[in-house]
């Protein structure tokens, strides 16, 4: 396997969105969301074989979830975890782990990753990838895996593929956030449209170049610190400045403005598992149209419905229809999943007007 | 102290109707239903005072209750407490309590009560109880306490009074049990109909006369055993014998054949808390008129809601409606409390095809 090729899995997020069956101690992507034995996380490194050596994946994480990471995924040596001492979304996440890799390597290739994504085809998935590591041989090129949308989705991003640059390669013509219903049923039937999986694929200097020029304050930040970087002086310096870089994701910061952008259109079965209503459709659901994740359910009258409990426990459900029944030792939500945009503001109550330990 | 007076409290009931909040291994009489610090038997217990002397208590429960009525009632002797080796409703455990107790004391007089009820005016209960002892010096009566009704209530039975002896006392002319909603309503207007309360008062010389003529199944086996009672061989003789008295109830075996069957009107607040929608009622409630039992809950759009919980639970419900939502750490029912009828086929259904563990 090629040595210059890394991946830097982004695992720091709180996963709010999953309450209160993911919690601030016990994020989404730690959790085993699907019932097969391993987390997010672990699916998301155990799908890297074959891709890239295992030595060199590197996890961005809280150091809140230092112990987390560690237990989970005990093949990593301490040197493959870097604890980002605050959350400043996905651009200064990128930047620290492009200057740690490049010093590591300089002929470094990057795949970034969400750790709490799902994708159903690994092997396409692995070949895909492998496509895109070496379409960077002959491209100083940022590329993002675009996916193949299968419905007017409106809560993900979407990208216009331009030119073709060759096969499943692209130059990208435009971003769209989140469209309304019916521009993506325009997105939809253009052909021209793909999601942003936020699943990129860089070399090293090509990023950090790029954050020169679109994102100077992080990558100042860095260029101080590269000396640093991958010795023991190296957390400190970041525990020092890494909270002064601007929360900024990565898309915003750089990909919406450098003019290397490139897509790699592709159909790996994809999500990013980012609402209850996505986990259920998902999901394996009995006779009734329910999904159970830990638990028995004994239905009467009641179809459509999402239930997730900690431990083996009996719900029994009477007249529901297409509800979200989330439970743990301390909380229990019941909530229509026509209405689960309503969690942020509900965790935002939680934290004003009860108390952060139900968080 | 009067010490020929007595209490009898049955409490072997398993609470089905209160599934999962009730369990078999923890029954509702054992559980502090209405969030006062106390458990219903402890209640009972407690609203004697004043009546019967503390060691004049007897508790008629199931062997499986032995530890958590000493835990629960710590005043107590090894001998207040008979322990049923089997169920049998309560003519049985109406006949040994009255037999043992007339070996005690030939002179006794008793009351009965139920250990899962509640008394909201236990000042009234006390007058109207040790009233209700008085008028057994001059009656050779069985008496039952009737309640005055304040609703066409379907689930309890009922009592027509008829000549009255004195005061609050009359003859019973009728029993009646569960009436239709129309017929509960002309019961509720014509003042002469009462509920019944399940609380009873008669000497012990009176219940084992009357047993004897119309329960002679059930008085045999006690006259059989009666040298034995308050003996060290009383509880193997119960252990052998009882179990082949016959399932009936005291009302039919005995009440409602015996002439000389008496009602005393009171007013007491009472209510056999035998349905959740019972406790609903009883219970204070938020704004939004949302009970809730151990837990804290947070109402969207969610009304007329009881949600009880074991342990300081957060509960948030969005589009809930007059819903039961019952939480243990092992079962959740979520039902319509117009459904709650349903809760004896869905504890049926548990037994049959989940595992005994759920109940």
């Amino acid at each position: 396997m090629d040595n210059n090729l890394y991946c830097v899995i982004m695992c720091g997020g709180v996963g709010s969105r999953f309450w209160p069956y993911s919690r601030t101690n016990m994020p989404k992507q730690f959790i085993d969301f699907l019932g097969t034995g391993r987390s997010l996380l672990q699916m998301t490194v155990d799908r890297l074989q074959g891709i890239v050596p295992p030595q060199n994946v590197i996890i961005l994480t809280s150091v809140a979830y230092k112990e987390l990471v560690a237990e989970q995924l005990p093949q990593l040596q301490p040197e493959q975890i870097l604890l980002e001492p605050a959350r400043r979304n996905t651009a200064p996440c990128n930047a620290w782990a492009a200057w740690h890799i490049h010093k590591l390597n300089p002929n470094a290739k990057i795949m970034v990753a969400s750790s709490d994504h799902l994708i159903v085809r690994a092997d396409e998935f692995r070949q895909r990838a492998l496509d895109a590591f070496a379409f960077l041989d002959s491209n100083h090129a940022l590329l993002t895996m675009g996916i193949k949308p299968n419905r007017p989705e409106t809560g993900y991003g979407y990208i216009q593929t331009g030119d073709c640059m060759r096969g499943a390669f692209s130059r990208v013509k435009t971003f769209t956030e989140k469209p309304d219903a019916e521009l993506a049923r325009v997105f939809l039937t253009s052909g021209e449209f793909y999601w942003n999986s936020g699943i990129f694929f860089w070399s090293a200097a090509s990023i950090i170049s790029a954050m020169r020029r679109f994102a100077p304050e992080i990558a100042d930040v860095m260029d101080n610190g590269s000396d640093l970087m991958c010795t023991p002086a190296e957390q400190d310096f970041i525990n020092a400045n890494y909270p002064s870089c601007p929360n900024i994701s990565i898309d915003y910061a750089v990909m919406e403005k450098a003019d290397n952008v490139c897509v790699q259109c592709v159909d790996i079965g994809w999500s990013d598992l980012g609402t209850w209503g996505s986990l259920y459709e998902l999901s394996p659901k009995d006779a009734h149209r329910n999904v159970g994740r830990n638990c028995r359910i004994m239905a009467l009258e009641s179809e459509g419905n999402i239930v997730a409990t900690t431990g083996e426990k009996l719900v029994v459900l009477s007249n529901l229809r297409d509800f979200i029944v989330a439970d743990t030792p301390d909380a229990l939500l019941i909530m229509p999943l026509a209405e689960e945009q309503r969690l942020r503001n509900v965790v935002n109550e939680i934290r004003s007007n009860y108390s952060e330990k139900y968080l």
